[in-house]
């Protein structure tokens, strides 16, 4: 049986460009980017390659970026840093409530420690309304996170407009923006970001490896004590491959970005209209346009997302429910609590994510199996 | 020019296996090891066979590891996470001087938040003395600290009778292996841990990937907080490659380990030897016969270290002064301090460490090149 994946937003494989570029650093120049000598150097010199690549690619300046291990570690860098760094002028959080688990639980461990959070609910189209940011910020306020796009329903912020308002109250501005770089334009001026978490392994890099934008001026104080890496920000061995791999990702999506744009939107729009047409009681959720160009997210009335998921697997075609990080838990998603839905519909939730290699037969193959899973579910 | 490459303790190449077992990782076994599809279970599965095969070459159990971004995240997660879930019972800290940056920067952090730490200072070969552990604890210890061998000076640590006392005391226990593990035989029971850390890249594995051994009933706060990976102790998709990768090299090291261990003693005893015989007021740092298999450690009288690197750089040979994560640094070791070395001997430091394919024609080239440049720095 020939394998379906379509859940590009879980993770992505790694492009064969990628992986060329990145065996050279396994055992070729393999040195520690610390070292003075002459290994050491040009290990060095291939990470601020990197560095300036990825960094050009999101609009920074190399200096304005840190690798990594991945979004988690770059999250929690940023809202730890920023707490840490600013508990002198206040101590209250602003941040939507359809975030990532790796944003908001930093700020719930930081709530124990004397902060509290304000949790701004986006409309039942998953938007985040920015006056209902500004209504929220208090004098005390050091924060604000608001995500490029959710990572379940898609549906992708007006973060540039919370960005403006931010910078306007001076107060740094976070954007998670995961599920976006590589996939549809990121330019951290245009956003307004003070802050901007990514993953390698969302666009076709390798696991393992992350980074945060810092804007010149921002400051946080670091997650990682130690050594003097990444200007005393990030202590650790650099991990070179990896930074190599991302950049490497990076220059594969600059290139490719337009044409990737249209194919999965198209693809995405194939699925969205065959799923809409062949199945009854099924809801999309999410912005109808303003959403990532890959995603798309249904509910199912009288389905168990997880059957459903189960069915499909046996199929050979491989969906999600929602965020992979959350796939053990039982909770129905805070994402589409967050939007309205009541736990039927939560529950009934299938995540389905289109990727560079995901063809327009495979689609079909989805839109063909998908109608006879639900009826028998629905028996 | 034949670049010779004596900084293994910096970094190591990866083992060619490695290499091979990871491949398959990037784009065939890509899926995210959390999502519930056939993708995510191929994915989970190698992961823990990996964390298995980790687990059970330093005698723990897989449930005992967690795989991390390197030692200085498992050291930053081992300190801050017994001192956040211990606060409750004590706010002191015993550790040993001479500990990497990445253990006594969080102990130093601790600080300001209200612990003391105590640090027990090695005798002049680099050795720690169990009973000056013993004589620093106190009702409020909550954590000890003491490294398995010296990443500087190479010095191998009593930690079995330290750990023996730590646990009649019930103290967690932590011990900082990143030197020991693939280069002499580690093992949690033996030593005594409670926690022990490691990094992939110092044994012929990848870089970004490390691994924290906590032993079952040891109580540790999590470090990255969000998705629910790792039973909760650290949020982020798993790097799979990388574990894969790390419990490969940790079988190649098994297999060899006796060979590797008689071949580098031989080479380092080679190197320590022509070293003192052919150039003058030169002093072995570290134990003579409690060291490291594959390390040599020097200070000259009336050089500066750094001259002697780069020279030894032109000549296309790789050294070290201690550390590279704080080759930037312009304070003398703290490691070299803690062993009475007064600032001129300490600033005229070389760390020689060979490795798995380091051969005797490469050790003699060195021994051949060094007493010219030596004479040249002192004129």
């Amino acid at each position: 049986m020939q394998k379906i994946y379509l859940d590009h937003a879980s993770t992505t494989p790694v492009d064969p460009a990628v992986w060329e570029a990145i065996r050279p650093f396994f055992n070729g120049t393999f040195g520690n980017a610390s070292s003075p000598h002459s290994f050491g150097r040009e290990a060095a010199r291939a990470l601020e390659d990197a560095r300036q690549t990825l960094a050009s690619f999101i609009g920074a300046k190399a200096d304005e970026v840190i690798f990594t291990s991945g979004a988690t570690e770059s999250n929690n860098q940023a809202v730890y840093g920023i707490a840490q760094s600013l508990k002198h002028k206040g101590n209250h959080i602003v941040a939507s409530r359809i975030e990532h688990h790796s944003v908001l639980r930093p700020m719930e461990s930081l709530c124990r420690d004397g902060f509290k959070v304000t949790y701004v609910t986006p409309d039942d189209a998953g938007i985040i309304h920015p006056d209902d940011i500004r209504k929220a910020v208090t004098k005390e306020t050091i924060l604000i996170a608001v995500m490029h796009a959710s990572n379940e329903i898609g549906s992708i912020q007006p973060v540039s407009l919370v960005g403006a308002m931010a910078r306007e109250q001076g107060i740094p501005f976070l954007v998670d923006a995961v599920q976006t770089v590589g996939h549809v334009p990121v330019d951290v001026t245009a956003l307004n970001a003070d802050l901007l978490s990514l993953s390698a392994h969302k666009f076709y890099g390798p696991k393992g490896v992350g980074a945060l934008y810092i804007r010149k001026g921002t400051k946080v104080a670091s997650l990682f004590k130690g050594g003097d890496q990444e200007r005393g920000l990030r202590a650790s061995t650099q991990n070179v491959p990896g930074a190599v791999g991302m950049a490497r990702a990076a220059e594969v999506c600059r290139r490719n970005m337009d044409e990737e744009i249209a194919g999965q939107t198209q693809l995405r729009d194939r699925l969205v209209e065959g799923v809409l047409q062949r199945v009854e009681d099924v809801k999309l959720n999410g912005h109808r346009q303003s959403r990532l160009p890959n995603n798309a997210h249904f509910s199912f009335k009288g389905i168990e997302g997880e059957a459903l998921l189960m069915s499909l697997d046996m199929e050979g075609i491989a969906a999600s429910m929602g965020s992979a990080c959350t796939s053990g838990a039982m909770e129905p998603s805070h994402v589409l609590k967050a939007i309205g839905l009541d736990d039927e519909l939560a529950y009934g939730s299938l995540r389905v994510t289109v990727g560079r290699w995901t063809t327009q037969a495979e689609v079909d193959r989805f839109l063909d199996i998908l109608p006879g899973i639900v009826s028998r579910l629905r028996i």
